[in-house]
């Protein structure tokens, strides 16, 4: 192998060079005295990144997979009533997690494109008028499709039915990358993962909890230890971890917590905004390829799902990318086998970098057999990028 | 801060440069199509540090804790009777999970100093005809007190009594660092952590299963999902994982993994048990300075608990050691608060670093007020550690 | 800033992530006992790099400049005639610096775009009955424009002439990415440098010498201290350097030495030719751009030096790839500075690496006025890439 | 291998992570636009480690070997007369490189053990009165016998001879660690390395000049390029450098020079000066070893170089400490092998790694056949920093 190795894939994603180093460490005492001061700061400004003002970030050793866990066995009860939808390969599997931990899953199927169906959430939720629904689960960015749902909606349908229901979010491809807002959408639980858009290694789950989450975790009878809320609380409010927690990823998570907020979430979720219509522009330009996203209003920031060509196998361009071109592409999961490969453009990234990740897909197509044009996607790719960049990156001596 | 922060906390421990180095990569697709050989070959090479023929190992990115509940809700129900003893911190928390996990716990209070009661056990074992009590838990090495259970006695209470319970064993601690033959000794459940003996960051939680404990696991009705044995062994299976899993710590457990094996687990144990002598020798040379541990058939080789002597109080040397020697030594937990520190000697540590550490304490505890003579610890690791080299080490001119 | 920084400058040049790992080190005892196998191996290896059978290779912790001048000061006298010729920056400076250390300089001007004068060389070696000329200086790739020369025709001329001169290169950035023969070409002194095709940080001149060269600094008479070839040799000999070594770069030259010689210097150079001819595939799209190389003779397959367009500055090419896109290009040298931009290609790349750098330089020569068409350069490129791929890198289920 | 290797040479030094870390790095163009502005605030701060007010300093990839002969070969001509001395293994390798440049050297022979001879160098210089002393030569600290020379009394010496010799102070193991005031004590030519008191790796080669040694520089005839100020001057004076530098260095000494500053030079001295009296203490506490430095004025701060008892072979000690107790000390050079054996103690550093490294040294001698006490030279050395850590280092709930 020569020359790196580049990754498009929707997570793990690039990791900065600041954060590599702050990773680069010798091992520290977790019960240190001074490690709760370390803490505290760290787990208050990720309720910046979430924007969050009342309730708590919690920061578990595990994955996105753990942090759903996490959300349901602390503040639910085994045969609650949850109202869920299916348009993908991760709601699909939060649905089925709830299914297996015992809940009781209203189950909206939804085309695979589309995202949650907020007038029938709000349908249902009208209609629920003793209240039988106790959580609302909705998955904001479906990363086998591609696809952004509309939470701000569903609070509004949750609250024009006056439904009291706990809303959960599964935010592990959206948080830290495209526009979340935990305080002002009133997200109960917000479940996010180190590997997206905190640009680092895999090996943490993040949950926003709000207070009244945190009240419903009182009550709630499902079994937890690992995962529970009391525990944590009773520990980070002093600081520290009821359990050894995974210090050199945290001593990232410090460094990539700083460069999103020293630039404002705002510019993070432009940046990803701006990098994406690039992406999308080059898909427009491959005869014959398109978005799984039905329309506009469900395009992803994050991550792009893209049909081949008919007749070309996804796996083919997926396993030419990976042997050939030393790309990284995701894969189209479930029922998008072989007719999806995907594109992540989220965390780290810039165009340029882009344009090297559309090269190499734009290469695999035409090997796979797809008739699209040489360089046509970097082509439109590189015309949204010059037309595009904020005026801070221009030259000094330009800018003057 | 000059120079580097002393650590001789039983875990996090050192990482070797070599481990360092291997984690200090770029992200990489954990659905890559070369990563399953990757995976197939280290969890299979797992087994030969666990000394397992039969069974598997997991690997799931989490703590020990984690791995404790792994262990738990796979292979038994709600309403189960355990058999368990409490004799320091690690011991106490986990029956502790045992009992708010839903199992009824029959438990047996130790003195701490001591470990396993193994006629206890086995008297027990004996009575128990029919069969009620589903499995035994033992904690190997407690961390807390630093104290070392004899696990193959306890299988031999077992085969005596006929009995069919699961054997599950808190291996944290020891699993890596001390001798652990979990084929032979006939455990089950066999928990530990990458902090420790593997020289890693924290951040997997490792758990040796046995042919046995999976059989149990098909029945088991606890609700899991993250922690799902069926969902691991489906993905393992294939050289994959059923979540994005921590690929940076798994780069750095291969490393650890080699460097363990290229050496032979009994040169591990050998390596920890010298080790181990160096401090306990130091620790008979402070006046009025005792281990927790009761007798020698209980001193740990990877942790010392030490009781400070009458009137100086071990926080005082903790933190003075923190603060003005830069060095990180273990706090006494629970009830050995004030009383006790303890100095961990597992992992990627020799000699010299041992003698830096007790020199750290010898000044911590002189400052708080221990009257003991000033190298008088040193002094007695160094001519241990004279007497002791391995022949390898020696010069290959002096060796000739 | 985003993402990484794009380098394509001819050097400093990409180091790969085992290289980096390699570097990652504490520091450690350059006298140490064993420390002498490593330095006796590297430099020994260092000469199947250099395809050396007799002489050394030296290391100094120097610059390639620095090199440049140890040849010199070794093996020649004040007022020796050399003979040289310059047709681009670097072989100006080294004409500059051979006259600048009392040398009487015999001058062939070139038009810059050729290289060496091979007939210019010929005839004068040919009427050079007495021998006066000491030395004839090449160098084999001149940085500046891109123009690779024909060592082996000089040696011919040489030897056809029976002409006794030393033959001194400058392989800065040549050796270890394009062909060089150092044993078979019959080059007395050829100079590199870490921070090229070496793949390493800057700080290493590296100087390969023939015997003959070594015996002509027995007797030379230029002061030297710091690059005495004497001092070397006689601490090289027991693997050992006379001051200290820059120990931590001589980590990282260790394995990017096993890289290449794993790999084969003729798969190196291969590698290197593919990647050239995708620059210069894009170039050639490029209207209006064109080679500083006069002919495909000259084509150098580690840097190409492009003249942009008329009317656009390259300047502003390479100031708006910088800032706007984050991408380092090479900048026009002396004369040729505003007039052309410089992409390097050599070290640890690979295509799709290089659609990224086409891509950078495409989007910035549009920002500054030149009427390319978009996407055309990495068009071109992708498909050059696309119809060369080695068969070794196809995937296996593909290749079977 | 296991745990790290111990390292008390007097250079290379212990890296400190945050330096290890800057240098963890890709890289980068050293023609970028903003890189001038990191090189000229650099270049300006290592002015302020030195001392100096006016003057400049130069940073050559190089050795401390290579800034002697970039000191000598830019401000003297062939043939000048140098007043010089010898007393160690590094003063007399400067003469021998003088002798060899072609300067006239008039050397004055002291005792190893002691420093430079200031009453002869007074009565020269007063006996000098044509001036036909071009420069007066000072090894500072003479890093193989342990001897620190005051620099101070020499510019006394120069001032009441009226003499207008340039002061040439080779300051490699003192700047960064011990008092040095370039600009107070009139140094003209200061000589220092990376890998001593700036705590990186070797390659850098730093110079501080005075204007009057750039003045004379100006005016001297010895050839130099690579080493030339004029080309340094012309180059640094736009923030470049007018070869490749070691930027992955460059980025580490930012690190280390913003830590030193940031602690204040007068702090860093006060470190070394605590550091060094606990070795000597130990030295002290060794029954029949004993400091070559022959009284108290002479003692070094950054290295210690220690006779071992009579019928020790101070290689046996070293070569032991290094094969069984994995620690490198320094060896005797010259006239002092076999006699002698250094500890370093420079750099980044603190009691607890001088603790290891005194009890590596203590076991070695016995293993040797020193008749010493186990553990004697640990205990002084530990009760000299017990009484004497700064306050700033205690507990913030001591300090209170």
């Amino acid at each position: 192998m020569h020359g790196f190795q580049h990754l498009y894939i929707p997570g793990p994603t690039n990791v900065p060079d600041p954060v590599r180093q702050a990773m680069n460490i010798p091992m520290e005492d977790m019960r240190a005295p001074d490690f709760s001061d370390f803490v505290t700061r760290l787990l208050d400004d990720l309720k910046s990144v979430y924007r969050l003002k009342s309730g708590r970030v919690f920061v578990f050793p595990t994955s996105g997979t753990g942090a759903w866990e996490a959300a349901i066995t602390n503040t639910l009860n085994a045969g609650d009533t949850v109202l869920m939808s299916r348009f993908g390969q991760f709601s699909l599997l939060w649905a089925d997690m709830a299914d297996r931990l015992g809940l009781n899953v209203e189950l909206c199927e939804v085309e695979w494109g589309k995202g949650v169906p907020v007038e029938d959430y709000a349908a249902k939720l009208q209609a629920d008028k003793d209240h039988r629904i106790r959580a609302v689960f909705c998955t904001h960015n479906e990363t086998a499709t591609g696809v952004t749902s509309d939470i701000a909606a569903v609070r509004r349908a949750l609250d024009e039915a006056g439904h009291p229901a706990l809303l959960f979010v599964d935010g592990v491809s959206s948080i830290a990358s495209i526009e979340f807002e935990m305080e002002d959408w009133g997200v109960d639980l917000a479940v996010s993962g180190s590997q997206k858009g905190f640009m680092l290694p895999a090996g943490l789950g993040l949950l926003g909890v709000s207070d009244k989450a945190i009240e419903a975790s009182r009550s709630a009878t499902m079994p937890r230890c690992y995962f529970s809320f009391a525990d944590m609380i009773a520990f980070n409010d002093t600081g520290y971890f009821p359990y050894t927690p995974a210090t050199q990823v945290l001593r990232g998570l410090r460094v990539s917590v700083d460069m999103m907020l020293d630039a404002g979430m705002e510019s993070v979720w432009a940046r990803h905004a701006r990098l994406a219509q690039g992406v999308r522009r080059a898909v427009e330009a491959w005869q014959g390829c398109s978005l799984v996203a039905a329309a506009p209003e469900w395009y992803s920031d994050t991550v792009s799902a893209i049909y081949t060509p008919d007749g070309v196998d996804a796996r083919d361009v997926i396993s030419t990318a990976y042997y050939k071109y030393q790309t990284s592409l995701g894969s189209g999961l479930n029922k998008l086998a072989g007719r999806v490969f995907r594109i992540g453009h989220l965390g780290s990234l810039n165009p340029v970098m882009l344009c090297a990740g559309i090269s190499a897909a734009e290469m695999a197509l035409r090997d796979a057999g797809a008739a699209i044009e040489p360089g046509s996607g970097v082509a439109a790719a590189q015309e949204h990028f010059r037309s595009t960049t904020p005026d801070t990156a221009l030259a000094p001596a330009k800018a003057a």
